[in-house]
Order: structure tokens, then C-alpha cells, then sequence
């Protein structure tokens, strides 16, 4: 078994997938892929993702892309290695991890993916943040998280009272958004704020956010 | 065992879930939610789905909802029923359904989305489509059909040569789109064009589509 990851330590998608790599205690090697150099759009690296996105995954002679679809194949790939992020042996809990997979997917990263765009993305590029597009998707993330607040004002976790795959996608995203004013949508919700000191201060995405650096001198 | 979908007939998320259960042959009861009275806003719906939104599904004490982490759970739960939409006796072929199911949910539906909404959902509330935004997503739809295009050349299907969940999710917004003048983004790419003709000709689909009359008199 060979697992090679390329992608980029500061890039939220690819420490997606690292923390997942991490929970599940496995060996691989990190291959970088120069995005300054735009490396991920040249015909190496279109070839294991046509889409030209980071991060790709080869497991042998498997490649797969698209980090939400690398962190189930590994969870489920290597069930039994490390934490079980998919609640492999109870159908019921696992059913509840996918359907809150999803709403990170279709609710939490459509509202938080422009702000941190923003605040992060938009100055390397040269321009001003445009408060108008923070403030249309903090408003859309702040009722996204009302539905969390009460959520986990039942339950630990996002899909029970344990963690899995669901919160684990959250963190890359959210990390970045606690670095910026934009914080206080999080820490003015106080079962969300304990949620998010809970699954940030997990060794796995500790080692993780060491390398996510992006934006900073 | 008793499966009970809440939904409507026309919207796009119910159509998916209801496509995937005819492939799995499954006796389900339909219960319909009227999107116009705001049947989806009020306590009973949202007890289901605290996010307001259509379908949900209820199969004897487990509730759930996101269409997509339906129709996987429903694929996954019975897998030895109808049609096997998730190659679940190969776990490359099931990691590669992941990766291009991802593709819909990242690519493929971010770009759609807003056209169907400009073409089908704007008249309803009495505005013109924004040609704009129809503009700018459908040139971001013809670069993810340019991938699917050449992807196509290569496998009767996304994953591979084998129908599987990652072509079904896009049926129902493919089917409205091909309704408007936007077709040709269809119509225009030979690979695509077949292959979109082959997975809406599946029996399943075509039983589905009868109900898909969103936006006509």
C-alpha cells in the first residue's frame, strides 16, 4: 500500500483530507503542488484531476479527487485503522453522518467559501475584501448556524454524540474564518463556539493547522 | 419496513431521491409537501429537515434529508435490491462513483443551479430571467462539460463504463435545462449529448419525469 496525497498544507481542501489521513492514523507522503506556479493546471496534474483542483489522491493505481469524495473512500477503505469517522457498524448513525456531510457540503460551504475568498484570497490577488459580498454570505452562514446552534444544543457532534466525517469537513473552512472579524458569527453562538474548540483542538487537525498558513506574511 | 418520502413531484432534490428508489425497486409511500402554502417553512416539515427544505425521508424511526445523503444511504442500505448504483462489491469502482458524484455536487450543480433558477423559478415570482447570470453560468457550465465531454470519450459514464449514483444526480436539473434554449450546451458536445440520452431513457427516470412539470400551465 502506497498513499500519495498532492496538494498544498495550507489549502483548506487539501487539510481536509490530511486530518482525515491523521484520524485514521495512516502512512503517506505529501506530494506539494505548486499553486504559485500554477502547477495544478498544467498536464501532470490534470491528468490525475482534469478539473485542475487540489488536492488528488493515488492509493496504488487508483487516483481520486475531490476532497469530500477522498475522506469516504479512506474512511471506509480503512475502517478498521484508527477513529471511525463513518460509524461503520451502526447503518442508523452512519445514515446521520452522511446527512450532515451534506449539509457542510450544500449549506455551511456555499455561505462560508466567499468569505473566506474575501478576506484571504482577494488581497493576494491585489484587491479589497467587498464587504457587500462578506455580508450577504455572513448572514446566509449566520442562520446556516442558528439551525447548528440548536442542533447541537441536543447533540455533542453534528450527526450524534460522536465525531465524525461531518464535523471533521467543517474545519479547514472554519479555521480560517476564526482568524478573521468574521469569528464572532461562531463565538456569538455559544453551542457552536464549544463545538468548534471541541473538533479544533483534536491532535489530528492540530498537526494539520500548523501548516495552514495561507494569507499570513 | 416502511419508507415514507416527503416531497413534491416537480422539484429537482425529490425527483433524485424518487429516481433512485425506483432503480432500486423499493415500494415507497410519496407524501406530498405543498412548496406554495410554504408547507416546508412550517413546524411538522421542519422537525424533519430544520432547514426548510424538500425531500426528507422516513424509513421507520430514522429521518432523513440532503438528497444526495438519501439516495446514498438508500443505495447503501439496500444494496442488494434493483439496480446497484454504488459498485458496491468493488471498492475502486465505488471510490470512483464517489469522485464523480462529488463532481455534480461541486461542479456541475453550483453552475446549473442558478440557470434553472433564472429560466423556471424568476417568472413564478413575477421577474424576468437575469440574462446575465444565465450568461455567466452557462459559460461556467460549458468548461465542466468540456471534462465531462472528454471524460465520455473514454467511459460510457462518469465512473467508468457502468451507470451508477453519480450519473442519476444529475438527472433532474439536466431535465429542465434541456426544456430552455440553454440545451445547446447539451446538444453541442456529442459525448455528452449521448450520454444524456441514454441515462434519461432509463426506465426509472421516465417514470420520474412524468411528475416533472415545473414552470408549465
Amino acid at each position: 500500500m502506497a498513499l500519495k496525497l498532492y496538494g498544498s498544507p495550507m489549502s483548506t481542501c487539501t487539510s481536509r483530507v490530511l486530518t482525515c489521513l491523521h484520524e485514521k492514523d495512516l502512512d503517506f507522503e505529501l506530494v506539494i503542488v505548486d499553486l504559485f506556479a500554477g502547477e495544478h493546471k498544467q498536464p501532470p496534474f490534470l491528468a490525475k484531476n482534469p478539473f485542475g483542483q487540489i488536492p488528488a489522491l493515488e492509493d496504488d493505481d487508483l487516483t481520486l479527487f475531490e476532497s469530500r469524495a477522498i475522506t469516504s473512500y479512506v474512511a471506509e477503505r480503512f475502517k478498521e485503522t484508527g477513529y471511525d469517522l463513518i460509524r461503520h457498524q451502526n447503518i442508523k448513525e452512519a445514515a446521520l453522518v452522511k446527512v450532515w456531510a451534506e449539509v457542510e457540503s450544500q449549506q455551511f460551504h456555499p455561505a462560508i467559501a466567499p468569505i473566506i475568498f474575501q478576506f484571504l484570497v482577494a488581497p493576494l490577488q491585489g484587491n479589497l475584501p467587498d464587504q457587500t459580498v462578506i455580508d450577504t454570505n455572513l448572514e446566509k452562514l449566520g442562520k446556516v448556524l442558528d439551525i447548528y446552534e440548536a442542533k447541537l444544543t441536543s447533540t455533542k457532534y453534528l450527526a450524534g454524540d460522536f465525531y465524525s466525517l461531518a464535523d471533521l469537513h467543517h474545519l479547514p473552512y472554519a479555521y480560517y474564518l476564526m482568524k478573521t472579524p468574521a469569528a464572532s458569527v461562531v463565538n456569538e453562538r455559544p453551542h457552536v463556539k464549544a463545538w468548534w474548540e471541541d473538533i479544533s483542538s483534536r491532535p489530528a487537525f492540530k498537526k494539520v493547522a500548523e501548516g495552514m498558513n495561507f494569507g499570513e506574511k
